[in-house]
């Protein structure tokens, strides 16, 4: 056992997977679970997703030694205000947030001396949520990000890690502004485009809704997946990770302008060269194991009706 | 059999899967497969993938009942020159470009009378490309869109849809520039932002490519499965409708400029609202039949480690 009591504040797609994991390779002794809503909660139990079950933060993290944040960021600060009286000395606070800097502020100055916070952030996810939504091997081979302020307990550190990989994770450490903007490319803005792009036509007067759906298997549905995603949880990033975000997106938005102008114009050449360099991306992401390299994410094609 | 002789010009993922799903359900006596490259063409016959190999586009057509273009849009119009010539009257030549109004412009004229031309769009594909990246269920319960000029023969169109539907797949009737329209925002602009976003993340400084590969599995590698397309098929697209792409990148950039205004000013009610109206648009898509219900694509997920 690596733990006695883990106190799991939020149990969506990430902390109904933590849960699975931590049940499966025995982990913890007691696994609290508290949410704010009282038909998440029962949702949870029915699950067997715990051991114990409150819609208070604050009895859940009563003698844990391992407190996971798994709410929107969004909500952190009142946990943090309403959990930190009743959280024992040496009690390791960690978190699965998309956004480091401002989970450091909203949390980290409410949490007691000698409390460790170590946040971090699993690079995994679906598009469904809830905690029926949560897996064991959501983070198998998957990267967490941890990004604690410099001056925290190495050795708690070195739990936190250590709790992750457990959980089947790669673990790496980063600075947390620095991890704002490699998620702001690698995620916040393909997000914030994806929303955008599902937005844009279901709004179109010139194309129905009737032929986006039944015609989106030319690229338009992969999008939807990522469109799905949880729209609290995305609000959140987006409100807390701004300057990382627009940065980024000024950015990509520079870089098409001139993607525009060639299609205007019909620079072939320029169309061919960025599209021929953009498949080797792929290539590096499947053979890092960080991709299927199966064609179509191996989506399971229909048989032909030759069976029928 | 449907056919005495199907002439398939161009031997990539479409061509290849046709050939697959024709042999499987027997449509034709005879494949003769015709391509630019020899080393794509000896591929193709090492494949066993038809019952002639020929360089020579005019040579393929001889005898051929069924003509189906499947090379890049830009090299149609030097193949209608070349095998007009040798198309027998009653002959049916199909394609399965992804634009349409070009297409009519650019083959149609060459054609001899009473040789018919029906258009076509099969709306299939995967990231992979070349006479190895075919299978025969394809198309199979993906929509194929037919743009036939008003007064083509309707004996013609009635054969042509036929063929698809032997294909597997479900056939729709639509004026080409309609076509153009609904493909643009479906498959093009999503292609264009997806080729451009993966460009970003390549040539930033602050985040690295190596971090780029790493946290990709935020949302960003979905984005390199469509960014990984055929280069060279992709390229013709954006120089042969270029009209519609505008047109429906502009509304995408208007609605990005108002969602990234919502993060600047830290709108949550706007984000939130986009974020959730967007959720049904995919369940719409996996209700009509053409999307996977699987979380993430139903991409394999790794055991977690317990067995190994």
């Amino acid at each position: 056992m690596m733990f006695d009591k883990i106190a799991l504040i939020g149990i969506g797609l990430i902390g109904s997977s933590i849960s699975h994991a931590v049940r499966r390779k025995g982990l913890a002794r007691e696994i609290a679970i508290s949410t704010r809503r009282a038909d998440t909660l029962e949702e949870a139990r029915a699950l067997g997703l715990g051991t114990q079950y409150t819609l208070d933060a604050a009895e859940a993290v009563k003698g844990a030694d391992l407190v996971v944040l798994a709410a929107p960021v969004g909500a952190y600060e009142a946990i943090a205000r309403t959990i930190a009286p009743h959280l024992a000395p040496g009690t390791i606070v960690t978190d699965v947030g998309s956004v480091k800097r401002h989970v450091l502020s909203a949390v980290g100055p409410h949490l007691p001396e000698g409390v460790h916070f170590v946040p971090g952030h699993p690079m995994a996810g679906t598009e469904h949520s809830g905690p029926g939504a949560g897996f064991a091997s959501l983070f198998a081979n998957r990267w967490t990000i941890l990004t604690p302020e410099p001056g925290t307990d190495p050795k708690a550190i070195e739990t936190t890690a250590a709790f992750w990989r457990a959980l089947g994770a790669d673990v790496e450490l980063m600075d947390a502004d620095h991890h704002d903007l490699v998620v702001a490319i690698t995620s916040h803005v393909p997000h914030l485009i994806a929303y955008n792009i599902v937005g844009t036509a279901d709004d179109l007067e010139t194309v129905t809704k009737s032929e986006v759906i039944k015609f989106s298997a030319g690229g338009f549905r992969d999008f939807t997946r990522i469109a799905a995603s949880d729209p609290v949880m995305w609000r959140d990033v987006f409100l807390t990770n701004r300057e990382a975000v627009l940065e980024m997106l000024g950015r990509f938005l520079e870089d098409l302008s001139t993607l525009q102008r060639a299609v205007r114009v019909g620079d072939g050449e320029a169309l061919e060269t960025l599209f021929t360099r953009t498949r080797a991306i792929r290539r590096s992401i499947i053979d890092a194991g960080q991709e299927t390299d199966a064609p179509d994410f191996g989506r399971a094609h229909e048989d032909d009706g030759t069976s029928r």
